[in-house]
């Protein structure tokens, strides 16, 4: 079955959800198919807010982003969420959480759903959520929200991408306040507390302000630090009205096109880094050369990274010959 | 100061702790220090038991790690730990943990314990971790631990790494035990079900046991599922043995230098990407061609794929010109 692209980027643009889903399907699978339907729906990006939400397991990122859906809803504004689920090789929660979340929002055409498993590939995930994030701008979506655990580098990487990078945590006690406090300063745009209503909700929260009035330079933007109670709802409004102040900010300052050109230098790396990757696993089954390297290589008589070296060589000398 | 190489490699040999944790840090640091390091010592590598024993956060894993340690001790055998701690970004994990396990052991000269924090770009923790794993075979131990977390892509390829694969999962009730099934066939070799002491533990055992018994086919290794209650060291004698059952079936099968070929064609392919993606960040920032991609990306002008195609292309015609 041939894909009739002109339909499909049709059908995206006018927002129809399951034609959205089936190009994210599309990019998930990679290859010709993916890059064809980018390259046609790319020049209609870079209109959405993208928000990263991140945070470690349990300090209820997802609970929070259905809050957030509302205050989006509320405004009248169309919201998308990538949901990266790197435990699912080991959980399948990917699919689990989807099914229970799409539920409630599933009559509201302005919201859309989606969680990407962490299978396939290493760099996959990467470069099927960034392919993913564009095919939801092409889709008129106004805030494009993607959730991540932010344990792993790549998930990281992910939220990275985001034009507002919140960063969630919980009250922590003690010591764990100060260990908390060495990661925080570089990614996090706003910093929510949430579960305040646990004990040490404020003393996290002082301990965060003072820590981030250390670093702060003047005529940067100053990171917010917000008390949450998700379920309830509360201190969602706040962190939507910091999350526009902060895109505004950007876009006072001449930041946000400044921004989103590392973010895309990043990211094209990363592409020609997957490529060059897929290139060699093309050639090493089918290349007499590189079976001998890695024979070598097993019996300890070559090391890995000389291996490569060579390996890269040959690839450079084979491509230039046939390019 | 220049690296005096031959003695850095006969103190690594020679099993000195100062050194062995200095070829890390050297290894962790990336760069021609570190390949020429790990071109001196590959000759020495390939003789430890991997064992890789990965889990989602809360299980236990660390405390099941001390207890292994305490098993392989005591048949006079030397054990390294490389914990991988991928939350360190938010936690500090990583350093804090270190310090607390290092001194239970740290006048057993026979143990040497190692955290690799997620910090740096991406592929960069897989390719530190796979070179220190030499130094560590260098070193002469006789068992290297790879500890990960099990959630992101980059610390599973980790985990795979290994000769044999733990996995370490907790009682679960209902549901969970259905959503764990999913994953747990591609990648352990030996289940254990820590936290033994919980509801539910026989219930889960039974239900994963059932389970890989469906799978399992003739003459194929089939997966212990162990009940463990690691601070109190219960299952881990159990454990230990599994362990070594396993390797033995792997040479008796003449598997072992099977797995470690895939092994190590992954790892080479990924010190390609990360080579790849090395070039094209030196080529960018002086390239005026790349900076033209950039811009008109930028602009909506040219997607993601099609600059990352013609950087490639560029990339391949100056290094067929300069090789």
């Amino acid at each position: 079955m041939t894909l009739d692209f002109d339909l499909l980027l049709s059908e995206i643009r006018a927002g129809h959800h399951r034609s959205i889903a089936k190009a994210i399907s599309l990019v998930e699978k990679g290859g010709g198919n993916a890059e064809g339907l980018i390259k046609l729906l790319f020049t209609f990006t870079g209109e959405a807010h993208l928000i990263g939400i991140t945070g470690a397991p349990g300090v209820g990122k997802s609970t929070l982003v259905d809050a957030l859906i509302k205050q989006i809803r509320k405004q009248g504004l169309k919201v998308a969420v990538l949901a990266m689920d790197p435990s699912s090789p080991f959980s399948g929660g990917a699919i689990l959480g989807d099914r229970i979340r799409m539920q409630e929002h599933t009559l509201d055409k302005g919201v859309f759903i989606r969680s990407m498993a962490n299978r396939g590939h290493t760099g996959g995930l990467a470069l099927a959520t960034y392919d993913a994030i564009r095919v939801l701008e092409a889709s008129g979506f106004d805030v494009v929200i993607i959730e991540t655990v932010g344990v792993g580098q790549s998930e990281l990487a992910i939220a990275q991408t985001a034009d507002t990078t919140i960063l969630v945590l919980m009250p922590a006690a003690g010591d764990d306040v100060q260990a908390i406090k060495s990661g925080i300063m570089e990614i996090a745009d706003i910093l929510v507390i949430n579960k305040a209503d646990l004990p040490g909700a404020n003393k996290t929260k002082a301990d965060i302000v003072s820590n981030l009035e250390l670093v702060h330079q003047e005529g940067q933007w100053q990171p917010p630090v917000i008390l949450a109670v998700a379920p309830q709802g509360e201190g969602s409004e706040e962190i939507w009205q910091a999350a526009k102040q902060h895109k505004e900010f950007l876009v006072e300052k001449n930041l946000l096109q400044e921004r989103r050109k590392a973010k895309i230098k990043a990211e094209i790396s990363e592409i020609v880094a997957v490529k060059a990757r897929a290139r060699f696993l093309d050639r090493i089954d089918d290349s007499p050369e590189s079976q001998r390297l890695l024979t070598r290589v097993l019996a300890r008589e070559l090391d890995t990274h000389s291996a490569a070296n060579n390996l890269i060589s040959d690839l450079l000398r084979a491509s230039s010959g046939t390019n």
